[in-house]
């Protein structure tokens, strides 16, 4: 049984385990790289033979474990030694968690053709721009109907899913050993009844004939049916109706399809709407500009100019309902926006679930607007239910409809992967064998007749992007950094003389992160001389050696200051000889 | 308008602004310590002329801006400089979050009588037992429906209320400006018809005529009533009746009713109860002890002997629900408990809501778990609505019986106290100044005719535990450990010639946290040339300033490390004159 500790020695370690050279003739290959053990870094490919097709390529953002990190994104040694192989990189749409490490892979996996629909095509693009170093990237537009014949052994027909970005599509892979669908990610849009619009496409699929299909589980822990966005809006509408002064609206970027619902509101109550958040703006332009969305003209307004138009007249979008700290919302709640400050009698509502681990960065900026006399709104349990991820009763409709022979869940951590295989045991009647449960990176082969996880395991450890490196904060960085922030450390340098082996002055001690040394002047003494007493045991005259000496100053302050102070900040002693 | 930063310089500063000297007489003085810009660290008192009555004395977790800090804990300087007029110490119930700093607080102001019921009594007792060096606390014994002159000016009537924890009060506080309500943490109490349980009190307590009611805010943010903990034994009863082989539960320590209503519900289906977590076990022996739980003899077992009985006979109480790395369950999820292992056919129930700041922690409690195959239930909407905090209707039916003149929302952010004051606004017609909004520290004047926020702020800023310390890790240490958390850092150390300034050896580097030198030898070396050419500007045989060396080091070390990485470490310097 594998056991997971806290700091998971697989996310860091290099050493993956290979299975040797079996025989892989006739066998489809699945990898998930990334995606499997943590929520964004979404990566997978399947190889059969000498052909690999990738699906999406996207960032992670850091968590507690990886302090300083800006992203981490998929490990792409296996494919980077196979590049030749590669004949798609295919999108499933245009979230950062599922094309935001293009930039980063695309040369070093040889800038295969990438298969995308026409906005997620533009929203890489864009991104594209702040990385001039990376390759052009080459196209291949899809659209939901269609079939693309990629490779020798590989054909698939595309079919649009609702999620909360338009245009993004779901697959019929059709490989030799049979159909693999995978159907990105979605959830069901509802009529005006409340029934689900869209469900014959399912059926559809299923009936095709399907030998695996993978489903999407980051919504599998969640109970029901999803909110149907025509509540959100109705909710929206309500608040937006009742507010008197100003109406500030935070969300995501990324949800295109929320972020035209809202300017749409706007119009129908009759009020402009001003977006503040760079990428909520671009994303929002190249949707217009694709007419994926459509506004009356004179609608949005530069941010500049809404000292022109009333107070009960504006509606102003903006990014950063997560508290991030750069982010629109965050800098006018700080004062720090320049166009923008809260005034009493604004109305400002949080439209975007939270992000776990961004709850207290939430409430601060909750705190911040409310203090300034802003009303803020904020439809906790609303949100919860209105996510881009199908729930249980949503993923338990589209098993049925499909059928699959072999379950595969994907996205999100192993108990929500388990969570999800459970559901299509009982829904489907599949015995555990026939549902799927691989960790990042290991090899999943499947035949015509089963579906196996194998002892095979390609690399798959973190790749860390920090500032302009990438790749090169490893373990031992991360390690000190989580040990400095606990306890921080002190450098203690003691000069000594070459010949005499004598300490020359007073040892010089620095310390951040551990006490304030100017108030403890009798621990610096102490430590002091402790060093003297360390390093005076060696005989007169006779040259010390600095590496012993060395850990005996770490382990003796050490544990000095652990008496003194049940802390153990790191210790780094530097003899200089002179 | 007063902005928070996202670090609060009030959290950390140190001068307190003193309005200077108003009369104060006739006047009931209130001040938050603690608990109202976070959750826990609830501390509050009331003063009239010399006569000081203090509520509560809690701890409050450690957050992000605080690493490796073990509490916080109010500050009470002011208290400290009056301590001959603290009349009593009041504890409304025995949670940490409102009596684990009383042996940190005890002997600096004076070891007042604390007044506490029976239950919370016995859980002050056993904290005590940790700190040997804290007085003997002296207890004046409480108990619902008793009245208590505790000095000339304060009289205190307290009254039952339910929690998740027994034996919890609440209290009319007879102050010769009027009656002050303090109704402590409470929920409603549902029978088995779903109608609310004792009501009459909160009834007879609005009869009294009162002037200011204070009310927790935890919950106003949640919409609707409580979920009946009647609904969550009856879940909980149904999933261990499906269970096949052991159960584990986890959940906290503290939720004494929780823990009892499980054993009960384990007598019923002929489970025996080992319990794993020291306080889990001492929190329910004192109940026991004390009567508020009982038992049938042989129920609970001890924990070395659940090997003697059939796995379908046996639920094992475990603390550790959050994650948190030390508790028992946590042990038990990654292989270094003693006593117990996971194995498959377990099932494994989390019964407590996440505390905001843990959700990775338990997830990755739940896929360490899962993975070693025990069915793992995580009831989230259950445990959201099921919390010991009254949500929203709760709160409003309260507000409705009790008709106070002035509403004093308590505990919690200020958007929850926020909201709070909204729907007393809303439910009282009360007008937004007879809604009291103050932050920690700030004095609040009560006279017979009015409540006012005044502009005199007592030291409220955060007073730190960290081993063995309380109150010497300030500001500049957290910030340096956080800095150090997220760049690390670079010591420099140069040694030259006191007589001739020139660089006697080649720079010594030690770095934690940036970068792995070993592997980035091409850096070290720029970094030393850069070293040599800032110091070798100076004149040639004359002795150089290292203070300024020092400083140019820092600056353009760091400069040239940010154009290199587009990282920022903290550069230390270290000038050895020899």
């Amino acid at each position: 049984m594998m056991v997971q500790k806290k700091t998971s020695p697989k996310k860091f370690g290099k050493k993956p385990v290979r299975a040797g050279s079996r025989s892989t003739k006739g066998v489809l290959r699945y990898v998930p790289l990334g995606g499997f053990e943590e929520i964004g870094r979404n990566m997978m490919f399947l190889e059969y033979e000498d052909e690999i097709i990738i699906i999406d390529a996207g960032i992670q953002f850091p968590e507690e474990e990886t302090p300083g990190i800006d992203y981490i994104i998929p490990n792409t040694s296996y494919l980077e030694s196979k590049k030749e192989n590669i004949k798609a990189l295919i999108i499933t749409h245009g979230h950062y968690d599922h094309i935001g490490a293009i930039p980063y892979l695309l040369d070093k996996i040889g800038n295969p053709v990438i298969y995308a629909t026409r906005l997620t095509k533009e929203i890489i693009l864009k991104r594209q721009e702040d990385f001039p170093l990376s390759p052009k990237p080459v196209f291949q537009m899809v659209a939901g109907g269609e079939t693309k014949q990629i490779s020798k052994n590989f054909a698939i027909t595309f079919f649009d899913v609702v999620h909360n970005i338009p245009d993004g599509v779901g697959m019929i892979i059709r490989t030799p050993i049979g159909n693999v669908v995978h159907p990105g990610e979605f959830k069901f849009d509802y009529d005006h009844d409340g029934k689900p619009r869209g469900l014959e496409i399912w059926e559809q699929v299923g009936k095709e004939g399907v030998h695996t299909l993978m489903l999407d589980s980051t919504g599998a822990e969640v109970p029901g049916y999803a909110l149907s966005e025509r509540i959100v809006e109705k909710e929206l509408e309500k608040l937006f109706k009742a507010a008197k002064g100003r109406i500030l609206v935070g969300t995501f970027a990324s949800l295109v399809d929320r972020v035209s619902e809202i300017v749409k509101i706007a119009e129908k109550i009759g009020r402009k709407v001003a977006i503040s958040g760079f990428s909520m703006k671009s994303n929002l332009d190249i949707a217009q500009r694709l007419g994926y969305v459509k506004f009356q003209k004179g609608t949005i307004i530069p941010l500049d100019e809404i000292h022109k138009h009333k107070d009960d007249k504006l509606l102003i979008l903006c990014t950063g309902a997560q508290g991030e700290s750069n982010a629109s919302l965050m800098r006018i709640a700080t004062g720090e926006h320049k166009q923008i400050k809260i005034k009493p009698g604004d109305s400002v509502a949080l439209s975007s679930s939270v992000v776990p681990g961004n709850e207290r960065s939430v409430q601060n900026l909750k705190d911040n607007l409310a203090r300034q006399g802003a009303l803020v709104y904020h439809h906790k349990m609303l949100d919860i239910h209105s996510s881009g991820h199908a729930p249980q009763e949503e993923l338990k409709t589209v098993m049925k409809l499909i059928k699959p022979r072999f379950f595969l869940p994907i996205h999100g951590y192993y108990f929500m992967r388990w969570r999800n295989a459970r559901l299509a045991q009982e829904e489907l009647n599949l015995k555990p064998e026939q549902t799927i449960l691989p960790d990042n990176g290991v090899v999943v082969e499947m035949t015509k007749e089963k579906v196996e996880v194998t002892d095979e395991q390609l690399p798959a450890y973190y790749v860390m992007v920090d500032g302009l490196g990438v790749g090169d904060v490893g373990e031992v960085v991360l390690r000190d950094r989580r040990t400095l922030a606990q306890e921080g450390m002190l450098v203690i340098i003691t000069t000594i003389s070459k010949q005499s082996g004598r300490i020359l002055k007073n040892p010089d001690i620095i310390s951040r992160g551990f006490i304030y040394l100017k108030e403890n002047q009798d621990l610096l003494d102490d430590i002091r001389r402790k060093i003297r007493g360390i390093l005076g045991k060696s005989p007169k005259g006779q040259s010390i050696d600095a590496d012993y000496a060395k850990t005996l100053i770490r382990d003796q302050i050490g544990q000095f200051l652990y008496n003194k102070t049940q802390r153990r900040p790191m210790v780094l002693p530097v003899i200089i000889e002179v």
